[in-house]
């Protein structure tokens, strides 16, 4: 019956590959919990940026009192707050935003759990033995997810130098994904996109991008600043990753809500 | 059958009260067509702004070449391209972006096609009589509903002053709803929100934004510049609108997606 209603739901946001891959029936996805939940983080001037300096910032060009209507306009580059890189963001000649199909956009949902380590090692990342751990758990990770990692780091994002981490010597710590894990997602479980509830989904001591690079270079995306992930189950959401097309955009803010 | 799904559909989105409202069998929603169809333009310079001189500004700030990753800053008022109009943008004390709730966002569509009478009078409006001819062919509009406009308009984006329809006198000219169709969804169909294939969903030539006024003081929101409208079916579909969170936002882009 669980499994039933599973595929159904797939098969209206994958199509085939998903209607497969979802209909596992899993201790989450069992547990019978409905509704949508809102994984983006308002975006503000006060949201930390990956640089300090770029900042969302905005000024109001029209009030009801003087024109009738209000309006407000915003200078954001495209990596600030809830956000998609694009496989162009770190791969030349590889998709820009609008060239994204609503299918990849539309993905079952797998949440990986690793905020108890990241509570004492902030340089930690997935590994190739959390995803093992995880499937033993819950099940095979699905063809074609997006898989996200919980991290507990958005109790922080109140605060822009601990949310990056930022140490004496001005390098940033932060979980992400490890290139192994990456790797492994995208050669063993052809993988759609990572997420993380943080900065990158490169930890942030990383110096050399090996995550978004073997990423982005498989044609795949990554979403970033992930809000809420520890309200959504390990397994059976679906998640839609509502990507602003910017024309030529390396990437750019999202509406990201996901259904359980 | 047909129902059923459709039911099970609504289910995932709409919680009770869509379940009620898009149980309705209809021939578009019966024609069995299945998919995902993105209402959102691509945003860049040269999208139609309603004021000229509002359009999308950016500029490329980082560069693979010279900085290993490639990023864009934009420069964008709350109101260009695909968008969102909040309540606040013409009612003071209204809600604004964040306060939408998800499932506002995620509602059945109604497609109100009024394209043939708009090739010849491009001041036409959406009129109650319109909504009666559409109930009578494919049922009642349900409840919570997103009602949206199909008037062919989309044909002239590539052109700016062809999408504004602007005359010697510097008048607009593009049709919207007429403000006695938006109250009769208002009253008696208690729709979710009204949606445009134009710049506005008053139409062009409105001096007072009536239909704006009545719908945003009703705490509802709009969408305008919605693609492809011509490709959905005139109910039965669900659609997704993934509108970016702006703090104190008057609205915002969106990216805009449909379920058939
Ligand atoms: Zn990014
Ligand atoms: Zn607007």
């Amino acid at each position: 019956m669980c499994t039933q209603t599973l595929s159904r739901r797939a098969a209206l946001f994958g199509g085939a590959a998903a209607v497969a891959s979802v209909a596992v029936a899993t201790p989450a996805a069992a547990s019978g919990r409905r509704g949508l939940l809102d994984l983006t983080y308002p975006l503000g001037p006060a949201f930390p940026a990956f640089s300090p300096g770029e900042e969302a910032a905005l000024r109001t060009v029209a009030t009801i009192a003087d024109d009738g209507y209000y309006m407000q306009e915003w200078t954001t580059v495209e990596h600030i707050g809830t956000h998609v890189d694009a496989p162009v963001h770190f791969t030349a000649g590889g998709r820009t935003a609008p060239e994204l199909r609503p299918d990849e956009l539309i993905r079952p949902a797998v949440v990986v759990d690793i905020a108890r380590r990241a509570r004492h090692d902030a340089d930690t990342v997935v590994t190739v033995d959390d995803l093992r751990a995880y499937e033993r758990r819950y099940g095979r990770i699905p063809d074609g997810a997006a898989v996200l990692m919980y991290s507990g780091w958005g109790a922080k994002a109140g605060d822009p130098n601990a949310y990056r981490g930022t140490d004496a010597q001005g390098t940033l710590h932060f979980p992400g994904f490890g290139l192994d894990a990456c790797e492994w997602l995208l050669r063993h479980r052809r993988i759609r996109s990572l997420g993380v509830d943080t900065l990158s989904i490169d930890p942030g001591v990383s110096e050399s991008f090996e995550t978004h690079l073997a990423l982005t270079g498989a044609d795949r995306y990554g979403v970033e600043n992930l809000a809420n992930l520890d309200r959504l189950p390990p397994s059976g959401a679906t998640v839609f990753v509502g990507l602003i097309p910017y024309e030529e955009g390396s990437g750019g803010q999202a509406r990201v809500i996901a259904m359980r």
